[in-house]
This record gives C-alpha cells, structure tokens and sequence, in this order.
C-alpha cells in the first residue's frame, strides 16, 4: 500500500525518490498522484508527503492530486531561459540543482516512472556527474519498492478493480451472447447483411461495448482463431471470417478510459461444436485452472502454483516450461501475474519466481493456464483475476461462464 | 528517413543500436519494426539491417515485421534459465554476453526506446559495468538520430498522416454538425431526452465517431470549457454541461486503432454566440495562425516562426513567452511540434528552440497559435497539422471549419 513507501525506503536506504515528468502514460504518477492527467514531476522525500512540480499550464491539473504543487518557475526556471536562452543543458543543471538544494533533497535517491530510454540514461548519468556533492542514484532490487507497495492493494484500489471486473466480464458476456446470435453457412459464421463476420467486426463490437461500459482498449485485446490462438500473443487476423468448431481465444484486459485499474480475463470459445480433441483439453484446462485456484494460500511460494500446473499438464504428456522452457507446444507461459494499474504487476508467477516470492494478502493476480498447438490449429486459455483479501481468501473478480462450445444455428 | 539511420550512426560514431524489448508502446520499435505488436528487442548495426529477438509466443508476430528474427533460445536462453534458475541477473549477464558475441555487437552502442525508469537505470548500469570490454554506451545528442530520421517522412508515412488527419477531420466536422443540432434554453443545452448536453456526453460521441473512423483517442482529447479552455492542459470537466457563449477548446489527437500515425487538430466554438471579446481574439488568433503559416518555409529557424507569433499578440497587447516566460495569460505555450507516430516529436517551435533548429522538407509539424485568460473565462486555440513536402511547399493535413459560433437554436 503506498503508506508502505515510507517503511520501505527505510528498509532499502533510500533518502528520496523522484518520477521525473514524462509524457508517457506512467502508472507510478497515476499511483502517486492520484491518476492526474499532468506531466508532473513527482518528488517524495522519505517521511514526507510527496509533492509536484509542474508548468504554469498544467497547475490547475496537478492540484487535484491533492498534493502540494510548485510551479516549475518557483525553481528560478524563467529566469534560468532567458539567462541561458537555448541552452538546455546548461537550463536544466542549475534547475535541478535549484529543486534539490530547496527541496533539500540528498542522500541516495531513486528514480521511477516511464520514459524514453535515451532520455532516462542522459538525464540519471548528468545527475552522477552533476550533483555528486548531493547524491548518489539508487539501483533498486529487481522487485522495486513501487511493485512492493503497488502489490498490497487497499480498499478504494480493490474496489475500482472490482468494479473493472464486472464491467469487463459484462463486455465478454454480451460479446458471447451477440455471437450466439449469428447463423452459419458451411462452416463460415455469416452477418445478417449476408456478408462473413470477421475477427475485425467482433473486435468493433467489443469496443463499443467497451465503451458503453465506460472501459477502453488500451492494450490491444486478444481474439484469435485456430492456428492463431495457438500464439498467445497474436491478436487475430482482421479480415478472417469466423468458422464453426474452431477454438477462439478471446483475451481481454480493459481500463477505464482515460487511465485507471485493469481487469484481465480470457475465454476459449468454439462455435457451433468442438472437435473432441479441443473439448478435452479445454477440461483439462479448466481442471488446472481451478485447482490452482484452489490451492491458491496466503505465503505459498508463487512458483509452486505454476508448478501445480505444469504438473497437471506433464501428467498428461504435454510439455511445459518445467521441463521444456522456451517451447511453443503445450503449456507454455506462466500462470499470472498481478494486475492493478499495469496489466503486468508484482507478483509474477513462474517457474523462475524467487523462493521469496509467495502470495500475499492484498495481492490482485490472473490465473490463466492453457494449452497450445500451433500444428493441430488449437489454442486455449482460461483466467479470471483474483484478489487475496485480508483473511486470505480468495475472490474471484471476473464472472463469466467457462462453457467453450456457443451453439450457432444453421441458416434455412 | 529510415535510410538515414546509417549515415546518422556514422555522423555520430554509433556502432550499433539497441531498443530493448520492454512492454511500454514503444514507436522507436513500431518504426524500425513496421508495427509489429511483439514486445520483441531491435538491434540495428551500422550498415547492416534491424533484426529482432522474439520470445517464442512472440515469432510469429514479430515476423510480420519483414526482419530477420531471432528466438531468445538462439541465445542460450532456455539453456541459462536450467542453470541459473531463478537468479535473473545471472541469467541477464550471460543471455546478453551471448546476443553481443554471437550478433558481433562492440564499440558505441546507443539504446533508445520507452521503458521503465528505474529498469532502464539498472539494465544500462549493468551493460557499462558487465560488457566494458566490448560495447561503450552512447549519449546521443538531444536531438536524437531517431528524432532526426523519424523527422523526414516518406512516401508512405505521409500516406499515413495524410489519412489520419483525413479522418480526424471528418470527427471534428460531424462533431460540430452534432453539436448544431441540439437546442438550448436558458443559455444551456439540451439533449432530445430534457438532460443537459455535458462535456462527457460530447467525448462519448467523439469517441463513437472515431471508432467508426477507425481512430482512437490514446492521448485523451481536450473537450474543456470557458474557465478550463483557458488551461492548455486541462481536459474538461466531464459533468458540466455546454452553456452558450462560452469557449470551447476541442483539441484532438487520434492515431488508428491499435497504433499508428497520429494527427492533431484545434478548434475553438462558442455556442449560439461569441462575446465581442472574444470574438476579436478569435481573429487575432487566425491571424496569427494563417501568417505563420504563410511564412513557414525551408530553412527558416523554427524559433522565428514562435517570435512571428509572439509578436503579432505583443502588439496588441498580450502577454508572450518571448517577454514574459511560464506565464499563464496570454500566449502561454509554444507554436507547435512534429507529429508522427508520437503525437509529439522534432521539431519543436518554441522560443528555446535553438539556432540550428530549421524546417526542413519532409516536416510533419502542427501550428497552434492561442489566447488564454483564466481569469476571464475564456481560451482560445486554433491548431492544424501541415506537411512540408520535397518541393518546399507546405500542405495542411486538416480540413475543417475554423468558424467560432456554432449557431443553436433555443427550444420552443
């Protein structure tokens, strides 16, 4: 929880952190800031509250963060332009110093938040070079003080990832339900204007509704066919029309628009029919997909879950990334990962998570194995998200039906 | 261009580099590796064509790029993770010694890209620390080799933008259409249903007609009113309904669904009336507007072009940042920036804007004169996305109507 921050700058030594005002989305100033849509820099030093600074434009926006708010000329930067006009670097060293030394920040300090990489490794080695009398720049560990304290979601974040999560999972039930509704024709799904329906018009109706649901895309949903849900990162050809008894891997993780909490879900579905093949597998799935529900425990270590599963899988004579890493057959990811206001957070769950890493009340995570055959044209894959709350139970934030097979009526 | 990318590594002494396969949307990536939605690492030496390496989910995806593509395991990767098992930084140490030794990656390597701060921080720390023997990591000037390419588009790009800003065009047009149609009483308007008409209602049709576009609104439109159209930055209130005679700053910047060239228009409304005041300011700001645009031409200082501006609002008697810098009356911002699969890339046209920094063939740029005043209630901002092409000639990428009053009805 942020209220941890503090404690965990103690822990790891660090005098400051700062989120320099990029222009990127950047979760670490929407977690600090409260999701204001400024370019802000944000500073925090270690006991205090965290403070803004931002342009005269911008100001209004950034005071609604609530925080303190300086104006970027409260550092001397008008001046500093019309001194040094367009000099930029010589701008931007007496800036800085002119916010560190008022700000009274020294000590070690680290840097957060999303930028261009170019930009972020001139900007970290002038501050090594610059103002070494003041500070020394921090390497955090590989799980970051942000993805300690973002993991450990409070009351207000679980309820707007809850409230995503039943949007989400009403967008997957009506896109379900709208394509019940279609009629097929020799294997090929048809519209009522007689033409195929495509993977492209499914996309249009989800985001529309999406968008009456008050959610957005912004990741790019997964809905891929056949030998492409077998890929689990391919997005589905557009133009493809949809076919009866092919597996259908519908992948969807939604925010509200304009930034906020995702939620995470996939469905498998298949039209008209499943082949045998298919519909055992996709028991299978479901099997792995609640036992490692199931067995979900506070303190667990991450990678045992993903173990579970692997098992499950092995057992059957499909390879997993536990004996076979790197494969593109089988079970071949991880099981989850968390989820708040990145798709991907804190806490991984794979075969290579650390011995340290186990669940955690206040944890938010998917739960997603599947099975993949490229060479037999079949993909499937099941989640849901799943918060831990403070007793250690689990609950479930998606709520849709895991049926695979939609029937699809013939035309005439 | 993409064709200068060698010439600017050798003007630089750049041996080879590197973008780093981070999840963040990453138009450094989209560029070299024509859209490709994988999370796929580009490496690019000098004189020799981009390659990728993929995960192997990603393959098939990163294929469609037309590169030679490379799977992590060619590295040793899988290999690694059996030998090191969840001690990622060994594992990183060795996969990257493989990628440099067996890609013959050594001298000046730059890395460019969108990621996290503090991950771009530890992973280049790591590259000088770990491979000083072969590779030296490059500060490339502010103006980067990327920012330099990506400024000259070709053929195909402007294609691109001519057809975003071709559609983006017409959801600006059928706005204001829409907006025309309803009906006032009382200085507010209404919907059919007896609702005030708010600004959320006006961004969900905005965001409708995009989609029917196939656009986007990755950024978040400014749809803001009276007070806030006056704070550049601010994106309207969503619960406020639209009152007649007050600004309306619509400033829009979609790209296609899923990624893409970006465009970026401004127009201001008063609904059913204008105040004189700011009526006249309107003007003023088209002057401005329609003189910079008669004036731009190959080879000029962009900061001419800012001081052009500037001075025709000075002259009657508005505050600039030529004369008065981070202020918030006035002229506040700068005239405008190149525009491509960023909303915001070189050149930059402000009044820091440094000497050597001219316009060039092949400059995709915006124009975006404006008056703001707070205090009294009102902003102004008219903004079009030009293209200056091989022969010099700059041709406007935005067509719709500058008008301010969009004339309504009252009831009854």
């Amino acid at each position: 929880m942020k209220s941890d921050l503090d404690r965990l700058m103690t822990e790891r030594n660090i005098d400051a952190l700062i989120i320099p005002g990029t222009e990127e989305p950047n979760p670490y100033r929407d977690y600090l800031a409260n999701g204001i849509h400024a370019h802000a820099t944000v500073i925090k030093k270690r006991g205090s509250e965290a403070v803004l600074i931002a342009n005269g434009m911008e100001l209004d926006e950034a005071a609604k963060s609530g925080l303190k708010v300086y104006n970027m000329t409260d550092f001397g930067l008008a001046e500093l332009m019309q001194k040094y006009k367009s000099d930029q670097q010589a701008i931007g060293r007496e800036y800085w110093r002119n916010i560190l030394t008022q700000l009274d920040i020294k000590g070690r300090v680290a840097f957060y938040g999303v930028g261009d990489v170019m930009g972020t490794w001139k900007m970290l080695k002038r501050f090594e070079r610059d103002y070494a009398d003041l500070i020394e720049i921090v390497e955090d560990e590989d799980t970051s003080i942000f993805a300690l304290a973002r993991r450990g979601k409070d009351a207000d974040e679980i309820a707007k990832l809850r409230d995503s999560g039943e949007r989400s999972s009403k967008v997957m039930t009506e896109t379900r339900e709208w394509l019940a509704g279609h009629k097929a024709n020799n294997n090929v799904v048809y519209k009522a204007d007689g033409k195929p329906l495509t993977i492209g018009d499914v996309k249009h109706f989800v985001r529309l509704k999406l968008m009456e649901y008050g959610l957005e895309d912004s990741g790019g949903m997964i809905f891929a066919q056949g030998r492409d849900s077998a890929l689990p990162h391919s997005r589905g050809e557009e133009d493809q029309p949809l076919e009866l008894g092919k597996t259908l891997v519908f992948d969807l993780f939604p925010r509200p628009i304009g930034g906020g909490y995702y939620h995470d879900m996939t469905r498998t579905w298949s039209l008209g029919y499943a082949t045998p093949e298919v519909e055992e597998a996709h028991r299978l799935v479901m099997y792995a997909f609640t036992q490692s529900l199931e067995s979900l425990t506070v303190g667990q270590r991450t990678r045992e879950l993903q173990e579970l599963v692997c098992d499950i899988f092995e057992e059957r004579g499909h390879p997993t990334p536990k004996t076979k890493p790197g494969g593109s057959e089988g079970y071949t990811h991880s099981l989850g990962h968390g989820i708040g206001l990145d798709v991907h957070e804190a806490p991984g769950i794979s075969n290579y998570s650390p011995d340290d890493r186990v669940f955690e009340k206040g944890d938010v995570i998917t739960i997603e194995p599947g099975l993949y055959y490229p060479d037999k044209g079949w993909g499937i894959r099941i989640e849901d998200s799943v918060y831990i709350d403070e007793s250690g139970t689990a609950h479930n934030l998606t709520d849709c039906t895991y049926d695979l097979v939609i029937p699809i009526q013939n035309q005439n």
